[in-house]
């Protein structure tokens, strides 16, 4: 690994290294040995970023759910639709593959870790502040059901995207892009989301 | 672990075991080391039952979806309604909660193993086909919409109760069971699914 003065961005580096490992051998076979000799530093460096694996993944974790929730930002910021929005985080490229399979696998940590659960807390609240932004745009312009409470739609658009990405995460031969994308429109017309679209 | 004679049953409980390790530490932190400690058995028994840490993690996921296949199958055997059936398999109570943990950290592992995908596929299938059964049931009961096709149907189905059960794994506090109840209901009865209910 270059010498690079950026603290922020030797982590960015290291977490992209886990996520690698995380896909290409899952979270029960991570260790700082394996991150280090891919990074191609000692152990010691590695843990001069990050103090124990748990410190590495939650950063990990940040770093791949950062990717959706800069979408959903931009989405906010542009009054993008919805449907649009939607189909942007759907695992249908690998940036996004590679989200989804981090976020999938740090769903499954234990709930007995606070510093575990607090990651999940604060991930599913960004993200659901960010879909009723969405909502509330999407009622201004007419394309959502304007009887659809706020909060309530939020969590359905947050339903929808995390069960597609499920099943994805599951057969990925099966999902391909078209067919998730037809999956995703027939529910979001069905629930009121897609009146003008 | 007592002397038994049913080999399958023995690695129902090492399953068991392996399950509460996820869910107390995760899958990185699993090692037959543990699980043996736990049978109270050495890891040479625990490798007669099974021969490695990943044929153990599919044993266990077996048993956990089986647990949700068991609940459909019911359904479809006595025409169950889909509203009380989708009811049931929400993580609501103890069983469920550690099977939709134990399934979710599946989700993680890894896709580059032949093994994992495997019984990934395995179990969305079997899925699949219970929910279509389920909704052929309703469409002649007439609880579902005759106009949903019945493949599309039982994805909507599938979308709905692995999202609801994702919003669960984040924050386990916010969703009690009354507040997985409400959303599953609305996403129902918006999608076609409880014309009569």
């Amino acid at each position: 690994m270059p010498r690079i003065i950026d603290h922020e961005q030797r982590r960015r580096e290291i977490a992209a290294i886990v996520e690698n490992i995380l896909y290409e051998h899952g979270a029960e076979a991570l260790t700082i040995r394996d991150v280090a000799e891919r990074a191609g530093c000692s152990t010691t460096i590695v843990s001069h970023y990050f103090r124990t694996k748990l410190e590495m993944l939650v950063f990990t974790n940040q770093a791949a759910r950062g990717r959706g929730e800069e979408l959903l930002a931009t989405a906010v910021k542009t009054q993008a639709s919805i449907l649009k929005t939607m189909n942007l985080l759907l695992p249908t490229n690998n940036a996004m593959k590679m989200a989804w399979h981090t976020c999938v696998a740090f769903w499954g940590m234990t709930p007995q870790d606070a510093r575990v659960t607090a990651e999940w807390y604060e991930g599913i609240s960004e993200a659901h502040s960010l879909f009723e932004d969405l909502v509330r745009i999407g009622q201004q312009t007419g394309e959502v059901d304007p009887s659809l409470k706020t909060e309530q739609a939020a969590y359905m658009l947050q339903v929808i995207i995390n069960g597609i990405s499920s099943l994805w995460a599951q057969d990925r031969q099966h999902w391909t892009a078209a067919k998730q994308q037809l999956l995703l429109r027939e529910m979001l017309e069905s629930a009121g989301f897609c009146n003008k679209v």
